[in-house]
């Protein structure tokens, strides 16, 4: 995370990993306050063995793009709608547009949830056991929109749902 | 790719891949005019042994989404500049705004080759050859960056270009 | 709907339908977590006698798109607002820049009535009770706004209001 | 059309209702230069045997919306990016964002055939003849696109391309 | 206005008329709902002795553009932020963007207090009385900013303001 | 306008002027470069006799506003998309959002022509002569549509076309 | 600052420059309805010792550029989300899109205290006590951030909080 | 410059140093390429003695920023619309919505030139020489005003060009 007021919305990731049961570190480290701890942070990411990196900031937010020119690693960049962000757009477009050669995995803006899911589809790919959790989520989902579906068939809205999946 | 037409773009993400020497399948999947092309192509990838899916789409871009939904492989999403597109904007905000649950990994608009890096950072997180050679195309840049800097002090910008790295 | 909690803005479709006295149901399809169920019910709408769909959904909308890929029925597509969306510009585009050969009929940002008055204009194009209760309806809307001027009048807006229709 | 010069974009909605058969008119109406010939139009649309109106135009784009104010007929409204248009989005919001009451199917920016298309769909939910038409053109759309998948394979993309549907 | 809920907007108009001693009317027109009233009341507004016609109206506002295409007067528009309007934008593009032919002087997004300014000017310009009050309404503000200043002054911002007009 | 390569779009408001036969004047005098001789252009326009100014400028276009913070006369401002501009939306805000008190009555980006029809409707609302030539040349636009329409008509498009007004 | 209303943003810049101890006024200007002032104000400010013009506005904010206009000395813009402005876009292009020749040092929307660091920034280049102080400050941000990373590492997050910077 | 593609746009600021006589340097560092030589540049810039920094770049431009993030110096960022941007708004907004503590004085897209001038004026503000030079600099864009509009005059616009500075 950029700033530790990003927590609000990063601890998402963290607790779809927690669920997933994939070990995550979470920490805090600016771009622009810290950028040395930044390089260091990044360079040595792979060497400490951590796999993928999720990297969420708000404004002109250059901590996923700038965590990316120092890591081969896959780095997955979360916009935050911050207090200091135009609707969002500022984030969205500098963790997005990055130049050729230094890709940044760009999720929803406060898509923080869908970054860990993401992290876990990565991880998944090379681990079977991860991979078939992800599948019994995605069931999980299924069944909660057909529960949904039959729920809202019981409560028979204005005696015309009469469509049954 | 979404079309035939996407190929211009596409490519980019192919060639790297080809650079690197990852092996990888090209093919047409059309998320409106063949959707069960589509579920079947996305829920078949895993078994079939693909590690990522790199989809690229304009305007309205669903395909991206739409494999995601189909299948747990991490699902790398290129927005596509499409001539019936505005500006670029539908098909990065129809790929990237992916609901809870359903994470694209979106590049910049045309980022085609960026899709093919992140391919490649994934797979090099679980393959010291890749991860290895990442390392060396991201020195390779680092290099061409000093060369253009040092040949721009040759030219010796009106007599006046000092800075040496 | 894509979600249960599109309800609050989808249901005013549901009443404007009510009021004309048209037939309708209402469910829960989910392009993500629920794709086949999206397949079937798209698949199998004109067979089981529905004339037109009505599909809502939020952020990168791909519910009406992709439920117009597999019916040749009119689907009429609402841009939900939902709370993961940047101001509607995401649900809106995913909806509307549909690609050549598939069109979705959107109305405005959250414009569930509208929905369901254009499905009936639909509807009543070829049957001549429905027809004749849309003119009622504009009608009545004429008259509101009749009434509304006259009210208008009456108060006399700091004593200079004197135009009657 | 709002004006002569839209007809480029426009007749690809003419071309394919002409393929499909289905009758249509193609005439000039401008809101602004001729409002009551636009109202007169409109509201002698359905006595006059019309189905569904196609409403095309640019700009602070008035047509589609004015012609819904005045009749109970489905109205289909393509922006068009006009010369005078500031990237299409005053023609896409101006048709799009009908008030409650007054809908309008919008459909994508120059997006003529797809409102050709919509209009068919209308037709065909109670003409089987055209219901028929619309599955033949969409399994040409699908089949066109397996045609181009194969084709692809063929040319066997850098030696890579082995996925064959 | 083009609805009654536009009135806690537009009344700002309305006040600095009856500041200014102008004499005007305010009614409700709608374009899309009463169409043949809006038709009626333009056409006729030259002839009753108005010189000004002030239009507000929010969403895909069209209630400006087709009064004015009734009318050679000058017809001053005000984009609304209704409530269902996206951040303003399609009320400000559907009032300015109009086509050439049929000009609507376009103030800021609910600047209603400048369209009535704005129409004091247009008689003011023509009328020696009014523009001698609105040169003292152009003195009154510039009072009001010094004394605002100095007001500023007097509370010695942390000891240091010492700029004095 | 504000600078001398404004005049190709400029020159449209005078061409109308001209052939209307209002009498005008057309000058340079930019906002940034010449602050002082607009503070005594826009000044002494009221004295000279001038009754409604024009002013175009592109990008952060402070022209307009400038000219109307120091005449109470009515301006009407052209937002011109100079090379400079971000698709024209600098232009269009910085002359529309003027803030409370100092209106500019603004036109569609580029719409110098409207600009021109608007300066006439404005003293045609003083003046009979002018007033009389507006409604023949909205007369004439009337016309032009409808003899548009019927050529068309003559071509009878794919021998479909057979609606006449 | 164009306003009195815009003092609580822009008392962050006076906040830091007090904190950093340098001497600055603050002061109410307003560019549309003092327009005279300004002139006065920005064309003696480097003759009364003014190193650095800090200037706020919302809306079509043309004081920046205005006071620009008027002095060679550097100019920061503030844009001011205004209860007037559009999401502040309107601002920030007003501010930002000076045409070649007056440029405006533009900070972030409602980033007052930016402008003031900014100011102090160009200060410091030529003073080293303020430039050791910005070092200084500097230094503080950095602190503060590795502060907040190793309280999170006490709160151990889901007990999995491991990196230690 | 963040890549030597940027040299056509970056020339500009260079060439208004070159004619105001101050002496500068021009080089390539690219954040997400180089990041380690651009904190080394960065950091030691003040101490070689540089008094401003200018730094443009494109799309995901982190380069301004994080040059800032490196040095108490001012930095000027220039967006610049390169062909992988979004009609400039991603270089924009990333370089201008820099975070709280680390500003950047941003220019317009592709406002190299301004990039210049305003370095210049900064240093003018402490060197009485080039405080000197700007203001013959302003005189001179005065005098190509005034001659313009006098030229103008005499072609004599339709013979109606009345007005004399």
């Amino acid at each position: 995370m950029g700033s530790k007021s990003d927590l609000t919305i990063m601890k998402e990731a963290a607790d779809f990993l927690d669920k997933i049961e994939i070990p995550f570190e979470i920490t805090v480290v600016s771009a622009h306050r810290t950028p040395d701890r930044l390089a260091e942070y990044a360079k040595n990411a792979a060497k400490r063995g951590l796999k993928v990196i999720i990297a969420g900031a708000g404004g002109a937010a250059h901590l996923p793009g700038m965590v990316a020119s120092h890591t081969p690693l896959p780095v997955i960049g979360v916009p935050v709608k911050s207090s200091n962000s135009i609707d969002g757009w500022d984030s969205i477009l500098s963790i997005l547009q990055m130049p050729g050669g230094i890709p940044v995995a760009t999720v929803a803006l406060n898509g923080s949830k869908n970054a860990g899911i993401l992290a876990a589809s990565i991880i998944g790919a090379f681990d079977e056991t991860i991979h078939q959790r992800l599948i019994d989520f995605k069931n999980e989902m299924n069944s909660a929109v057909i529960e949904s579906a039959s729920e809202f068939d019981k409560l028979e809205y204005k005696n015309k749902v009469n469509y049954r999946p």
